[in-house]
Protein backbone atom coordinates (compact mmCIF):
# COMPACT_ATOMS: atom_id res chain seq x y z
CA UNK A 1 0.00 0.00 0.00
CA UNK A 2 1.24 3.35 -1.00
CA UNK A 3 2.18 5.12 2.59
CA UNK A 4 3.88 8.58 2.89
CA UNK A 5 7.09 8.82 4.61
CA UNK A 6 7.61 10.28 7.68
CA UNK A 7 11.42 11.08 8.77
CA UNK A 8 13.08 12.12 12.01
CA UNK A 9 15.15 15.12 11.94
CA UNK A 10 16.37 15.33 15.85
CA UNK A 11 13.35 16.40 18.06
CA UNK A 12 10.86 17.01 14.72
CA UNK A 13 9.48 15.06 12.29
CA UNK A 14 9.30 16.15 8.27
CA UNK A 15 6.15 14.83 6.07
CA UNK A 16 6.69 15.64 2.52
CA UNK A 17 3.62 15.26 0.70
CA UNK A 18 4.57 14.83 -3.22
CA UNK A 19 1.13 13.14 -4.19
CA UNK A 20 -2.43 13.43 -4.83
CA UNK A 21 -4.02 13.06 -1.39
CA UNK A 22 -7.42 10.60 -1.48
CA UNK A 23 -9.24 9.68 1.83
CA UNK A 24 -7.49 6.49 2.68
CA UNK A 25 -3.89 7.76 2.14
CA UNK A 26 -4.94 11.20 4.28
CA UNK A 27 -6.37 8.29 6.71
CA UNK A 28 -3.10 6.23 6.82
CA UNK A 29 -0.96 9.42 7.24
CA UNK A 30 -2.52 10.77 10.37
CA UNK A 31 -2.32 7.39 12.13
CA UNK A 32 1.40 7.24 10.91
CA UNK A 33 1.95 10.45 12.18
CA UNK A 34 0.17 10.57 15.45
CA UNK A 35 1.46 6.80 16.10
CA UNK A 36 5.16 8.12 15.14
CA UNK A 37 4.87 11.27 17.49
CA UNK A 38 4.12 8.64 20.08
CA UNK A 39 6.92 6.29 19.19
CA UNK A 40 9.54 9.02 18.82
CA UNK A 41 8.83 11.57 21.21
CA UNK A 42 8.77 14.54 18.64
CA UNK A 43 8.51 17.77 19.90
CA UNK A 44 7.47 19.29 16.14
CA UNK A 45 6.13 17.92 12.77
CA UNK A 46 7.01 19.97 9.47
CA UNK A 47 4.77 19.49 6.59
CA UNK A 48 6.16 20.27 3.48
CA UNK A 49 3.73 20.83 0.20
CA UNK A 50 5.79 22.91 -1.89
CA UNK A 51 4.92 19.84 -4.24
CA UNK A 52 1.51 20.57 -4.01
CA UNK A 53 0.15 22.59 -7.21
CA UNK A 54 -3.71 22.55 -5.91
CA UNK A 55 -4.68 22.29 -2.42
CA UNK A 56 -8.64 21.61 -2.18
CA UNK A 57 -10.65 21.93 1.00
CA UNK A 58 -10.41 17.83 1.98
CA UNK A 59 -6.43 18.23 1.63
CA UNK A 60 -6.83 22.17 3.99
CA UNK A 61 -8.78 20.16 6.57
CA UNK A 62 -6.63 17.15 6.39
CA UNK A 63 -3.55 19.85 7.02
CA UNK A 64 -5.85 21.43 10.09
CA UNK A 65 -6.74 17.95 11.72
CA UNK A 66 -3.04 16.84 11.75
CA UNK A 67 -1.95 19.66 13.51
CA UNK A 68 -4.82 19.77 15.65
CA UNK A 69 -3.85 15.66 16.97
CA UNK A 70 -0.09 16.80 16.70
CA UNK A 71 -1.30 19.35 19.54
CA UNK A 72 -3.19 17.55 21.37
CA UNK A 73 0.27 15.08 21.73
CA UNK A 74 2.33 18.21 22.86
CA UNK A 75 3.94 18.42 19.04
CA UNK A 76 3.84 21.93 17.31
CA UNK A 77 3.09 21.62 13.94
CA UNK A 78 3.97 24.16 10.89
CA UNK A 79 3.36 23.69 6.94
CA UNK A 80 6.21 24.67 4.96
CA UNK A 81 6.57 25.36 1.07
CA UNK A 82 2.70 26.70 0.24
CA UNK A 83 2.72 28.02 -3.49
CA UNK A 84 1.21 31.26 -3.76
CA UNK A 85 -1.37 30.11 -6.19
CA UNK A 86 -1.96 27.70 -3.33
CA UNK A 87 -2.55 29.88 -0.49
CA UNK A 88 -4.84 31.83 -2.99
CA UNK A 89 -7.19 29.10 -3.73
CA UNK A 90 -7.25 28.67 0.26
CA UNK A 91 -8.30 32.01 1.28
CA UNK A 92 -10.86 31.72 -2.07
CA UNK A 93 -12.31 28.35 -0.56
CA UNK A 94 -12.89 29.69 2.48
CA UNK A 95 -10.16 27.86 4.35
CA UNK A 96 -8.40 29.74 6.82
CA UNK A 97 -6.37 27.03 8.34
CA UNK A 98 -6.71 27.89 12.05
CA UNK A 99 -4.10 27.12 14.42
CA UNK A 100 -1.59 26.11 11.05
CA UNK A 101 1.27 27.91 11.73
CA UNK A 102 3.23 28.30 8.22
CA UNK A 103 6.51 28.98 7.39
CA UNK A 104 8.22 29.66 3.90
CA UNK A 105 10.19 26.50 3.38
CA UNK A 106 12.13 23.32 5.60
CA UNK A 107 15.01 25.70 7.16
CA UNK A 108 12.68 28.34 8.40
CA UNK A 109 9.91 26.20 9.45
CA UNK A 110 12.77 24.27 11.58
CA UNK A 111 13.69 27.56 13.03
CA UNK A 112 10.25 28.52 14.17
CA UNK A 113 9.67 24.97 15.87
CA UNK A 114 13.11 25.17 17.75
CA UNK A 115 12.49 28.62 19.01
CA UNK A 116 8.76 27.65 20.29
CA UNK A 117 10.47 24.78 21.68
CA UNK A 118 13.24 26.87 23.78
CA UNK A 119 10.53 29.37 24.59
CA UNK A 120 8.61 26.45 26.54
CA UNK A 121 11.61 25.17 28.30
CA UNK A 122 12.26 28.90 29.44
CA UNK A 123 8.01 28.96 30.67
CA UNK A 124 8.78 25.77 32.55
CA UNK A 125 12.09 26.96 33.64
CA UNK A 126 10.20 30.44 35.00
CA UNK A 127 7.06 28.27 36.51
CA UNK A 128 9.58 26.47 38.91
CA UNK A 129 11.54 29.18 39.91
CA UNK A 130 8.34 31.01 41.17
CA UNK A 131 6.55 27.84 42.31
CA UNK B 1 4.64 18.45 -14.78
CA UNK B 2 5.75 16.21 -11.47
CA UNK B 3 8.52 17.02 -9.40
CA UNK B 4 10.13 15.85 -7.24
CA UNK B 5 10.88 18.89 -3.89
CA UNK B 6 14.42 19.03 -2.99
CA UNK B 7 14.61 20.51 0.46
CA UNK B 8 17.33 22.29 1.51
CA UNK B 9 18.17 21.98 5.51
CA UNK B 10 21.26 23.65 6.54
CA UNK B 11 24.49 22.62 4.37
CA UNK B 12 22.57 19.67 2.65
CA UNK B 13 19.89 19.12 0.31
CA UNK B 14 17.12 16.43 1.25
CA UNK B 15 15.58 15.02 -1.45
CA UNK B 16 12.46 11.96 -0.35
CA UNK B 17 12.04 9.72 -3.71
CA UNK B 18 7.96 8.70 -3.00
CA UNK B 19 6.98 7.76 -6.56
CA UNK B 20 7.93 5.55 -9.65
CA UNK B 21 10.90 7.18 -11.33
CA UNK B 22 10.38 7.17 -14.96
CA UNK B 23 12.94 8.54 -17.39
CA UNK B 24 11.49 12.24 -17.54
CA UNK B 25 11.46 12.35 -14.02
CA UNK B 26 14.29 11.26 -13.20
CA UNK B 27 15.89 13.36 -15.81
CA UNK B 28 13.98 16.09 -14.29
CA UNK B 29 15.32 15.14 -11.05
CA UNK B 30 19.25 15.01 -12.23
CA UNK B 31 18.72 18.52 -13.38
CA UNK B 32 16.96 20.22 -10.48
CA UNK B 33 19.67 18.20 -8.26
CA UNK B 34 22.42 19.96 -9.83
CA UNK B 35 20.92 23.08 -10.03
CA UNK B 36 20.29 23.50 -6.54
CA UNK B 37 24.07 22.28 -5.40
CA UNK B 38 25.24 25.42 -7.49
CA UNK B 39 22.83 27.79 -6.30
CA UNK B 40 22.78 26.69 -2.41
CA UNK B 41 26.58 25.52 -2.01
CA UNK B 42 25.58 22.13 -0.74
CA UNK B 43 28.02 20.17 0.64
CA UNK B 44 25.54 17.00 0.75
CA UNK B 45 22.70 15.26 -0.24
CA UNK B 46 20.81 13.36 1.20
CA UNK B 47 18.13 10.29 -0.63
CA UNK B 48 15.84 8.49 0.70
CA UNK B 49 13.97 5.73 -0.40
CA UNK B 50 12.35 4.51 2.50
CA UNK B 51 9.04 4.47 -0.07
CA UNK B 52 10.18 2.18 -2.67
CA UNK B 53 9.55 -0.99 -2.32
CA UNK B 54 10.61 -1.98 -5.53
CA UNK B 55 13.95 -0.59 -6.81
CA UNK B 56 15.05 -1.79 -10.72
CA UNK B 57 18.08 -1.58 -12.65
CA UNK B 58 17.36 2.06 -13.69
CA UNK B 59 16.53 3.51 -10.31
CA UNK B 60 19.74 1.64 -9.35
CA UNK B 61 22.04 3.06 -12.49
CA UNK B 62 20.37 6.83 -11.78
CA UNK B 63 21.42 6.86 -7.99
CA UNK B 64 24.83 6.11 -8.70
CA UNK B 65 24.42 8.94 -11.56
CA UNK B 66 23.32 11.50 -9.27
CA UNK B 67 26.18 11.02 -6.44
CA UNK B 68 28.58 11.04 -9.08
CA UNK B 69 27.02 14.35 -10.55
CA UNK B 70 27.22 15.71 -6.64
CA UNK B 71 30.40 14.81 -6.06
CA UNK B 72 31.54 16.53 -9.34
CA UNK B 73 29.80 19.87 -7.29
CA UNK B 74 31.67 18.82 -4.38
CA UNK B 75 28.50 17.34 -2.33
CA UNK B 76 28.69 14.23 -0.96
CA UNK B 77 25.67 11.94 -1.85
CA UNK B 78 23.86 9.66 1.07
CA UNK B 79 21.48 7.30 0.24
CA UNK B 80 18.66 6.29 3.09
CA UNK B 81 16.18 4.76 3.86
CA UNK B 82 16.74 1.42 1.95
CA UNK B 83 14.41 -1.63 2.61
CA UNK B 84 15.80 -4.98 2.92
CA UNK B 85 14.38 -6.53 0.34
CA UNK B 86 15.78 -3.39 -2.00
CA UNK B 87 18.97 -4.45 -1.00
CA UNK B 88 18.51 -7.84 -1.94
CA UNK B 89 17.02 -7.42 -5.34
CA UNK B 90 19.76 -4.94 -5.79
CA UNK B 91 22.26 -6.99 -5.20
CA UNK B 92 20.62 -10.34 -7.36
CA UNK B 93 20.26 -7.33 -10.05
CA UNK B 94 24.07 -7.10 -10.23
CA UNK B 95 23.57 -3.40 -9.08
CA UNK B 96 26.41 -2.83 -6.56
CA UNK B 97 25.71 1.13 -5.92
CA UNK B 98 29.53 1.58 -6.23
CA UNK B 99 30.69 5.06 -4.78
CA UNK B 100 27.00 5.56 -3.38
CA UNK B 101 27.31 5.35 0.90
CA UNK B 102 24.04 4.81 2.30
CA UNK B 103 22.75 4.73 5.49
CA UNK B 104 20.10 3.36 7.46
CA UNK B 105 18.13 6.31 8.07
CA UNK B 106 18.09 10.54 7.83
CA UNK B 107 19.42 11.19 11.04
CA UNK B 108 21.97 8.84 10.02
CA UNK B 109 22.86 9.82 6.86
CA UNK B 110 23.00 13.62 8.45
CA UNK B 111 25.21 12.16 10.75
CA UNK B 112 28.17 10.53 8.12
CA UNK B 113 27.96 14.05 5.97
CA UNK B 114 28.43 16.29 8.79
CA UNK B 115 31.57 14.21 10.02
CA UNK B 116 32.63 14.07 6.48
CA UNK B 117 32.59 17.62 6.10
CA UNK B 118 34.42 18.16 9.22
CA UNK B 119 37.12 15.65 8.27
CA UNK B 120 37.50 17.73 5.07
CA UNK B 121 38.22 20.62 6.89
CA UNK B 122 40.42 19.37 9.08
CA UNK B 123 42.50 18.06 5.90
CA UNK B 124 42.44 21.37 4.44
CA UNK B 125 43.81 22.88 7.86
CA UNK B 126 46.59 20.65 8.02
CA UNK B 127 47.31 21.82 3.85
CA UNK B 128 47.27 25.11 4.94
CA UNK B 129 49.67 24.35 8.42
CA UNK B 130 52.07 22.59 6.21
CA UNK B 131 52.28 24.96 3.31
Amino acid sequence: MERIPILKMGHFLLVTIQVDMYDRLALTLQDDLTNQILKTGARGVLIDISSLEVVDSFIGRMLGNMANMSRLLDAETVVVGMKPTVAITLVELGVSLKGVRTALNVEKGMELLQESLRSKAGEKGNERQEG
